[in-house]
């Protein structure tokens, strides 16, 4: 669907869903509320999806995979042909991701919404809106055909994932430089000075870090991006995956679809989808706290706090997927658990 | 085996072990230690066992119940007879913890220590040292002996686990009043004031933690806790799961086994036995930030940081039960990722 029209189609939260399922948990014998998130979320998912019965046996990562033009500055650790490398990679279960994502029983869907190279491996979603990103140090990233074209991939996306039955959506990325575009667009959307927004990203020198930091002071400086206006930026500092992911969460509150995030770049994504949709917030579920600088911020802003926080920075979702046992964990108390009802233990019941 | 023998049997880390799997680590195709905890978790596992290759198939949660006999003072929300049917339930695999369990593929082992009821349930292990704490408002909760017979039975479970093969062992508790005690042990231990050591447990009202911190204060000045001996605290006013758990702590480090710990109680334990015996910190892992206002600074003492921060407080095991399929993602990344040297990546490698 259109950017425009999806955003005439946003829901809100399922109050009588939530207080259903919240009902029952509060049930269920074990002290109030002492599951602490993991109720919290699944009251939430209660909210989203308008039920209180679940079933999260269909999981789903959707990795954007995407390049950028500012790589050609020297301000990341890989060359760019990584990105189609780690993107094949994907398709044919050999990352990082895949791997964790086979202990969590989820599926991992690469999606090409803008890798430069040509990529051969079956498996990788075709939502290619253009080779990458032009290099936003010398000239905007995007155009805002681009922008508005892979956030309606994004959206659509979250639609088609639930007409499958997908019940949790975890949101990844992958593209060499898009801690750098990541950076740009919160220090736009938050006015934050470049030198807080910036990381080392997959693991820069302090000289790299310096470089970037530079890049995006006069990039921004170059293009001066409308704080108020998240096309705007996204267009001139942004990628491709990050305005695919704003899509996605996006689409989550069209489609009713429990979005789990990533890190620092998905946070980003989130932050720029809510500016665009502020009723997209609801529908989003923070995994974890990425160890890049800025993620703190982002976090706060959004009004999220994730539950992992475990210092981890590699991206494409696998911090989202690390959260994913969580939601079988507190199913299967949702579930499986007697109730005050059921067993005479009043004593043990809350005051 | 006698505690003073156990405490002469410690290991310490195998650093041969750890160099051999934090350089295949980080020889996999992903950012240098972009995982995290979960990459030191998995070294320090290997210092642990002694060995570069795991099989995390066998965990379990080991449950201590105990009953506490500060509950006659009223500073529970729950009544004593509250321990008996939840250590039941644990056998029958109707608590929040069986459930996650089995999401996790765990064992649940409950462990009779000191529960005052007659229990019936087959499957818990009965290694009941006393029926209970004496109320230490009043008097002390346990006699010297009682004290080290608890330790041992935490150690001897170490041992008869790994001989079993478990690979993980989770610690848990359950017992009416064993945030009182521990808060109270944790005050004695740190020198903590008790208004700043003692929370809600359960869901106290603002009344019964009042209450609650004042029994707590007149018991520290009425029994004087030698801080720098953890034996004369637990004695004092601990209980006999908080012992169990030190013993499992020190088990961990005398037999080799990874022991994941819980929350406020568990980690409290960890530091007596760690006072007890300061080898047995290199062989914990810390799983959660419990919600109790103390747990900051036991965790801080023991130089732990969980990578769970997701407000629980529901006990039993379930924060370290919660941690388990972070074991089996960190493994699966570990056994099944090709390496730099398998495939050209050159580009992607660190510098």
């Amino acid at each position: 669907v259109r950017l425009e029209e999806a955003l005439q189609n946003v829901r809100t939260l399922d109050r009588e869903a939530m207080a259903l399922t919240r009902k029952r948990l509060d049930s269920i014998i074990k002290p109030l509320g002492s599951l602490g998130m993991l109720e919290e979320h699944l009251v939430r998912i209660a909210g989203i999806t308008a039920a209180s019965r679940f079933d999260f046996s269909h999981k789903a990562v959707v990795v954007f995979c995407a390049d950028n033009g500012v790589v050609d500055q020297g301000i990341t650790q890989s060359g760019r042909e990584v990105t189609a490398i780690v993107t094949e990679n994907l398709a044919t279960g050999d990352t990082c991701l895949c791997a964790m994502a086979r202990v969590a029983g989820a599926q991992v869907l690469p999606v090409d919404i803008g890798v430069a190279a040509e990529l051969t491996a079956p498996g990788i979603l075709r939502r290619r809106v253009a080779a990458g990103t032009r290099d936003f140090s010398r000239e905007p990233a995007l155009r805002a055909g681009e922008v508005a074209q892979a956030i309606e991939v994004g959206i659509d996306l979250a639609g088609e994932l639930r007409s499958l039955g997908f019940a949790l959506v975890g949101m990844g990325e992958m593209g060499i430089g898009n801690t750098a575009s990541s950076a740009a667009v919160a220090a736009a959307l938050l006015d934050l000075p470049p030198e807080a927004a910036t990381g080392r990203g997959a693991g820069l020198s302090a000289e790299g870090l310096a470089r970037k930091i530079e890049v995006i002071r006069r990039a921004l400086e170059l293009h001066r991006p409308r704080r108020d206006d998240p096309l705007d930026v996204l267009a001139k500092v942004g990628g491709l995956d990050i305005a695919g992911m704003a899509g996605l969460c996006i689409g989550g509150a069209v489609y009713g679809v429990p979005v789990v995030l990533d890190g620092f770049i998905s946070n980003v994504a989130a932050l720029a989808a809510c500016r665009l949709c502020p009723g997209a917030r609801d529908f989003l579920l923070p995994s974890h706290l990425s160890a890049e600088p800025a993620s703190t911020a982002v976090l706060a802003e959004l009004g999220l706090r994730p539950p992992l926080q475990a210092g981890m920075r590699l991206g494409e979702g696998t911090g989202a997927v690390a959260t994913f046992p969580l939601y079988d964990m507190i199913l299967a108390v949702y579930n499986e658990m007697v109730t005050f009802a059921e067993e005479d233990m009043e004593a043990y019941r809350p005051l």
